[in-house]
């Protein structure tokens, strides 16, 4: 049985690609109102490109009952058309017990991602669910790439030799799994503290949003990121690729130019020795 | 305007109840297999006796598009035969910017629920969207009752005089709103670290799980989190009152025996000097 780390560095490699796109429907910019249709159309036109996709799962809520029978059929199109790419819901959840178990069948029996992103701060219990699924897991948010993070995840931890709370999430992350199961979310827009966990963590996959519309840099994301064999990354942009048109005649054709652009930047970025 | 917490303490006040049941629908255990049915039955044989109800919304999510309507339906019966009653979504979300905007509008505009449980480890960004919709609001984990807890919630920061993790939120929480609507979760399960936390905070509410199931004890939990005027606090329980008899044609009584001895258990609790 491969786990979906080893689904997404297979995948990185066949497709020469670290971009995962961010299918984030917002009703006041699709270029088509069914989220569904939007979703396959996006989809259709980029797969070939990406490692990735990664729904958000807000997006979907707020379209109530609706969105959430879009969303599973939006998964079910990606295993249809590009079994090899990965599938991140990005939910953010963080719970224990039950109800932690219950958040695990959502994610991965109803919805059917092979990965999904979770808070970690009640600890290990809110990840145990999401690591009994054979190679299934979870992403755990650690740097995130907004100014708000600097106000808990900055703060140095007394008694850990100078530990962060955001390093502090990523050591206990690699000692929650030894199954290779666990990945973390730092933001593109800080790549000090980014190149600072690739050091400490080189196995650790890095989900790395922020590019494009939050500001950060793809270059500094990408070096700062990568592992020793310039893989082992997911970079992801959401609107400035569905929405790089917000014309039905041209959003297909916009968001695969977009996506093979942030690709090729992606690329060039890795230093010339690695990518075996 | 009044604001959830106002609107949690004059029910608190007239009910002379401080229980919050939490609505936690897991079909292997409930007495009849219709979600919404199941629900309604429990609320109307307990509405008068609670302050809140509290769906845990993994529970809908786990049964996909059909649960999240149920949920929908839920808390519309919950205006419609207790509308003084506090309707909180125990969601746990937390990201930020037009991701933060539509889980409050999925929370708010679709679910209708008057405050909802959060997570700020990105800071005040998780929480600013949910400030924008009058009199509603948040209630941010701080201090949870299970074992894992301790992993991050527990280390003292540099640089804040010995404030925990834990701490620094309960500040935040306290920061970032100046007009009521913030409260905070802490565990039953530790009632000291809930009595250091009301003294620093007089006034925020404090919604309380962990009793019952999980072995906090309500006296304990009470007389830490209870603000000057014997109230200010929501103590949860799910599993103890829903479950209370798995049997069809008693599950109503038993529910609402166990309500009622959790409400007078609380009030039982209370220092003679307190319940103004």
């Amino acid at each position: 049985m491969s786990t979906w780390v080893e689904k997404l560095d297979s995948r990185a490699k066949s497709a020469s690609s670290m971009v995962c796109v961010g299918l984030d429907p917002d009703p006041a910019r699709m270029a088509i109102s069914d989220t569904l249709e939007f979703n396959r159309r996006i989809i259709d036109a980029t797969h070939d490109l990406v490692c990735a996709y990664k729904p958000q799962l807000a997006f979907y809520e707020a379209m109530g009952a609706e969105g959430f029978e879009a969303l599973r059929a939006t998964v079910a199109h990606i295993r249809a058309v590009a079994p090899d790419v990965v599938v991140v819901g990005d939910g953010k959840r963080g719970d224990m017990g039950p109800t932690a178990d219950a958040y695990a069948r959502a994610m991965f029996d109803y919805f059917d991602f092979d990965t999904v992103t979770l808070h970690a701060y009640l600890g290990r219990d809110s990840v145990a669910p999401f690591l009994e699924y054979g190679g299934r897991g979870a992403i755990i948010v650690c740097r995130t790439s907004n100014p708000g993070a600097t106000e808990l995840q900055d703060y140095v931890l007394e008694g850990t030799d100078g530990k962060t709370v955001y390093q502090r999430v990523a050591d206990a992350t690699e000692q929650w799994d030894d199954q290779g199961r666990l990945g973390i979310v730092v933001g593109a827009t800080y790549p000090g503290e980014m190149a600072v966990l690739r050091a400490a963590h080189p196995d650790l996959p890095i989900l790395i949003p922020g590019v494009g519309s939050q500001g950060g840099d793809v270059e500094a994301a990408t070096q700062a990121g990568a592992n020793a064999d310039g893989r082992g990354v997911m970079i992801s942009s959401s609107r400035g690729i569905i929405y790089a048109s917000e014309r039905e005649d041209e959003f297909e054709s916009a968001a695969r130019d977009a996506t093979s652009a942030l690709r090729d930047e992606i690329n060039r970025s890795l230093p010339a020795a690695s990518g075996k």
